[in-house]
């Protein structure tokens, strides 16, 4: 299944509104990129993979359904649609990187108005399909750093929800799964916005992986007592020095798992490094509405009452030191990551 | 206002129901052991101090409405009703010191069973003032260690609703407030039951002191940008070495704090020590039902589906390496805490 799917009859994108998971599998059809972008700002679609193939197909449905008449008129529109999927959100770099390959097959030489759009979606749906390989890739480097019995802690989600198909992190662990390896995964829940309660042990049970969530809080005591032998983890934006900035408490995760001496794992396709920023420190953080932290309620009740006040930073930056190593589809990167990150990014991969 | 209050004329004990606020302010009336017993199970009365206290008035109410004619068989109604409290909660130790105290005025020579139910309800209540007056203490030592403008994470809920009145951790805190020292206090929402989002950010606004909640996760983001600049949080047990066991989350927290040089102090009574463990991986820490996990909803929705699997360990250990001081009523304990933990506790205090 696919999480993102482009209509070719309809002309239309189609993703599943992580939302309302696991209660209900619903879809939300996309026409204009005012849409896409505000799938991705109220995180309807998340995940850095999937945010970066959403938005090129934003950029497409700018061409196609445009009222411009001529080409220069249709490419204006194309570039502002960039610029407001680009401003949807901050962190994940591949966003920006969707949208500049999407902005280079728009100033390609084409006849028509009508070339234009074909290009573009055309476009779009090549980065989707890479997109796929790509997990698939990262799927089968990473598993080799899993063990059969491995317990592994997992943060946020980095399923087939995060991307087009497979996964990043958890790909990693399906690749390995499906090789027959026995692994147990302990589910950070994800607060605040739930992401691995409501998604991760959701793909878990599709995919016949034996699994417990755990709150946030309880990892360092499955890590301090050697119950958990793996950490895994996808990344929104890699800095050249390999500090990963990803879902908020990855950082706190990244150091408890190295005060006990647990390997971490980072997983991301290249399309994630930034390598214009020196060091973690200069990546931009999101702050969300502090309504994301408020909105819970337990046996029926709201927890915080009206006028609570709270903060909600969206990410956060492990610095490269916690990490044992990073894995792309290129392959498995070691420190010093200085040195091999970039060697990783340039490489071409074999077809 | 005391959250736990002994009526004299009925022989009943009121607490409040934690599990209830903020949305109402609930009082529970316990006229059985077995209820008090119930009710520190269950979590309606929760936090060291404030269940040591509770269970030092089961073992009173034992004696004050047994059915036995004899001092012999109160007795061992006495005795049956402290190892019932014991077992309510295994991993803070001020439940067994409570009960330790109670027994022994159990054991005092008395003329009847009158004078035995009394000398108990008079010990109970000597232990709750006794509680009120060493928070108090806790809070003009701890508070030197805050500074204006500091602005603080704070774990759990360590106010006055875990103790009779004042608090431990978040007495220090109130302390420096009423100093007149500007203070900011970041909430860890203190996933899975939430005392932090419920009960300390609760209590905060109340004392007028200003706060903000924040994900667990958050913790370490504000910490490596050098906004945060204390920890405090109380502890469930301690052992001889200075090993903290505390509220699930304690631990990562204690690690972030100290990967960014920032101070982190546990506040607790001596009642909380337990010389006869060396270290704090000889606590044992409690596992609780799934459901506190699991039993979440956001906008209305249910966020686990029926039959997911999780895992809740209740507390943490803190290795004492993180903690920068230890605060007791008898003063600020410093390193090395196997050496100057054991002298503290066996100081008299001052009167």
């Amino acid at each position: 299944m696919r999480t993102i799917e482009w209509n070719s009859t309809t002309g239309e994108l189609r993703i599943i509104d992580q939302r309302v998971l696991p209660g209900r599998l619903e879809w939300l059809t996309c026409r204009t990129p005012e849409s896409v972008a505000e799938s991705i700002q109220n995180m309807a679609v998340r995940g850095a993979p999937a945010i970066g193939v959403s938005a090129a197909f934003g950029v497409a449905l700018a061409a196609l359904h445009s009222s411009g008449r001529t080409l220069e008129a249709v490419r204006k529109e194309v570039v502002a649609a960039a610029e407001l999927l680009r401003a949807s959100r901050p962190t994940a770099v591949n966003l920006a990187w969707g949208l500049k390959r999407m902005l280079a097959a728009a100033a390609q030489p084409v006849q028509s108005v009508a070339e234009l759009a074909e290009t573009l979606v055309a476009e779009a749906c090549q980065i989707a399909e890479e997109d796929v390989a790509i997990n698939q890739r990262m799927g089968a480097h990473g598993a080799a750093l899993i063990q059969d019995g491995d317990t592994i802690i997992h943060h946020c989600n980095t399923g087939g929800l995060a991307a087009v198909d497979w996964g990043t992190a958890l790909g990693v662990i399906r690749t390995a799964h499906e090789q027959g390896k026995r692994i147990h995964v302990l589910v950070d829940e994800t607060r605040p916005r739930l992401q691995g309660g409501r998604l991760t042990a959701w793909e878990l049970e599709q995919y016949g992986i034996s699994y417990e969530v755990i709150s946030d809080n309880a990892a360092g005591y499955f890590l301090r007592t050697g119950r958990a032998t793996r950490v895994f983890y996808g990344a929104d934006r890699v800095a050249a020095n390999g500090d990963v900035a990803n879902k908020i408490g990855s950082y706190m995760l990244a150091l408890a798992a190295h005060a006990n001496g647990v390997p971490v794992y980072s997983v991301f396709p290249i399309s994630t490094v930034d390598l214009s920023l020196a060091h973690g420190d200069l990546i931009p953080i999101e702050m969300r509405d502090a309504s994301e932290v408020l909105d819970l309620q337990v046996g029926g009740q709201p927890v915080y009452p009206a006028g609570a006040h709270a903060l909600n930073p969206a990410f956060d930056v492990t610095p490269h030191h916690l990490l044992t190593a990073l894995i792309t589809e290129n392959g498995i990167v070691y420190p010093p990551f200085h040195l091999n990150l970039s060697k990783n990014v340039l490489l071409t991969p074999a077809a």
